[in-house]
């Protein structure tokens, strides 16, 4: 127990981003309800009129504030701690839609609630300390050690092979091929947004990191990583069905960055055996109760709002979204299977 | 995590208990299905002909000794660790009637069995060491604590409520009536069945405890609340469907007997609050196992192989099983809707 105060800094920003982003897809909801109620047309049919209400950009500007906490949180804790509690918007999501756009949530995803709550206190009460790092260069050398740089030789290889052998073959009939490119360039993702939070953080308190090349490059390569991971996210939404793509994802992609932040942070040095099978079996829970949540969504899917979503706010949300975790709102939006079919082609 | 050797022995033996109490419920179907290919008459229209099963026979063994390997963890283990592991039988049998019985499990089952799982190892990485104990005059003075008393005296008071008041008017009505009163003395009879293994235990060892009449009162209170937790159990059986009864009872009979425990044995005394925060979200991750199992046994209950079990040895079961997991296996064997309905009035 007894959480560091970077650690608590850290789960603090992360619970906030969930919070927002979680509401944020309820608050845009809301909008587009409104917007359709006084234009008569739905966004879903082509109507834009919800860009002229204020409650969907009030939706827009809470999203951008849950993804810069989510940025700066890790920048104070582990990616073993904040990645798997972006499980908690969904719930955030799913019970604001309960109380606010009254749809019914099913018994079983009040469990899956419970699941990730569970997994969620499990996972905070065992993550290791955040290490205080002093200059991006402490973290540059964490990124040359040869472990880690066996793993990236493997994303980078894996990620070819699937991206020029795979995709072209089967990318359009198996659902893993583009939900592990992505999930390959998440767990990067993660590591370089964690090494540029924390020169940034360092910045800001004085000890200006800029002047180090390795800033910039750890920025391009957060440029790189996030536009292909969105890429190929893309694609797999637009190929699959969400509420298949989700909850695949959300497991690939959490066990792929917490295994990077395992081998570059070291995390796991110096915890007990004990402490790791917990937080394990903790990340085990929260997955579960993820794939319960999406699993229930399917069964009333048709009763509820949805799918009258336009394409475009669905774009910018994935745009927006740089780590892993919007698919699990972006579900909240764009899940009809009229729509998905409609964009299949 | 180091268990101690005590603890370590305990959970051998709960979870040699938890294997072979799942097994038997396999083994006795089998058993019961190779009777009726050979009479040509089924067990539930009034065939005895599985008494003659050697397999049955099999089957009710392994029950009995799964059932004394249970009581024998009692005296060396905590029951906050024991008496939570009994989910784990519910997996066992899960897991061989799709192997032997070729029972399809629902995948939303299959993930209830990961739920138990994971939040059994929580549980167990987090359970308190079993304390040494000397002598029953030690159990006797922890029996008779003030705080214990209170404990003892309120269970005293709501059963009499329950059975005297509500149990006329809405027995029949209320599942809570029935179950709360089985959980209520459920949770006196695991710490009898404590107090008795422990005592016995010395004796075995040499500390012959026999000559202490407070040995003598606990082996009374074991028979008084064993039977009155089976009687009322028959009748939530009776009155209820076994799906509906088995979780409600699984979560109060647990929760209760962990406040028992922690009462009278003072559990959680010198454990972390992290621990003890761990340890609850375990129990809460396998209460919801559980659940999700029953849940998704009702999806597809008429499609397998149930309401086919005699009244006889349903009700030997419940006899045998004197410690609350007995519904969990229970609905095994008894829960067509069919045999229900005849049984209730």
């Amino acid at each position: 127990m007894a959480l560091s105060k970077q650690n608590f800094t850290g789960l603090v920003l992360a619970l906030v981003s969930s919070a927002f982003i979680g509401a944020s897809f309820i608050i845009k909801k809301q909008g587009l309800r409104r917007a359709a109620a006084i234009s008569g047309v739905r966004a879903g049919v082509g109507g834009y009129s919800y860009l002229l209400e204020p409650l969907w950009w009030v939706g827009m500007i809470t999203m951008i504030v849950g993804e810069i906490a989510n940025f700066v949180a890790y920048a104070f804790a582990p990616a073993v701690l904040v990645t798997p509690l972006g499980a908690l918007s969904i719930i955030v999501s799913a019970v604001l839609a309960q109380i606010i756009l009254k749809e019914k949530l099913h018994p079983i995803g009040v469990l899956g609630c419970i699941m990730c709550i569970a997994g969620s206190i499990i996972i905070v009460i065992h993550a290791p300390r955040e290490q205080p790092i002093k200059s991006v260069l402490e973290i540059w050398s964490m990124a040359t050690q040869p472990a880690f740089l066996v793993y990236v030789g493997s994303v980078v290889v894996l990620v070819f092979i699937l991206v020029f052998h795979f995709a072209p073959r089967c990318g359009h009939t198996n659902v893993l091929v583009y939900t592990g490119i992505c999930s390959l360039m998440g767990s990067l993702s993660v590591m370089s947004v964690k090494a540029l939070g924390t020169s940034l953080k360092l910045t800001f308190e004085g000890k200006n990191q800029l002047i180090y090349p390795q800033t910039w490059f750890f920025m391009l390569v957060v440029a790189f990583c996030v536009i292909m991971q969105m890429n190929y996210l893309n694609k797999a939404l637009d190929t699959f069905n969400t509420a298949v793509v989700s909850p695949i994802y959300y497991v690939m992609f959490t066990t792929l960055t917490i295994l990077a932040s395992v081998i570059m942070f070291k995390d796991w040095d110096g915890q007990g055996g004990g402490t790791i099978v917990s937080e394990i079996c903790g990340f085990i829970v929260v997955i579960s109760g993820t794939i319960l949540l999406h699993a229930t969504k399917d069964f009333d899917r048709n009763s509820s709002f949805r799918g009258s979503q336009p394409s475009s706010p669905t774009l910018s949300v994935r745009l927006f979204n740089g780590n892993g975790e919007l698919l699990l709102k972006e579900d909240e939006e764009n899940i009809s299977p009229g729509s998905m079919c409609a964009r299949r082609q």
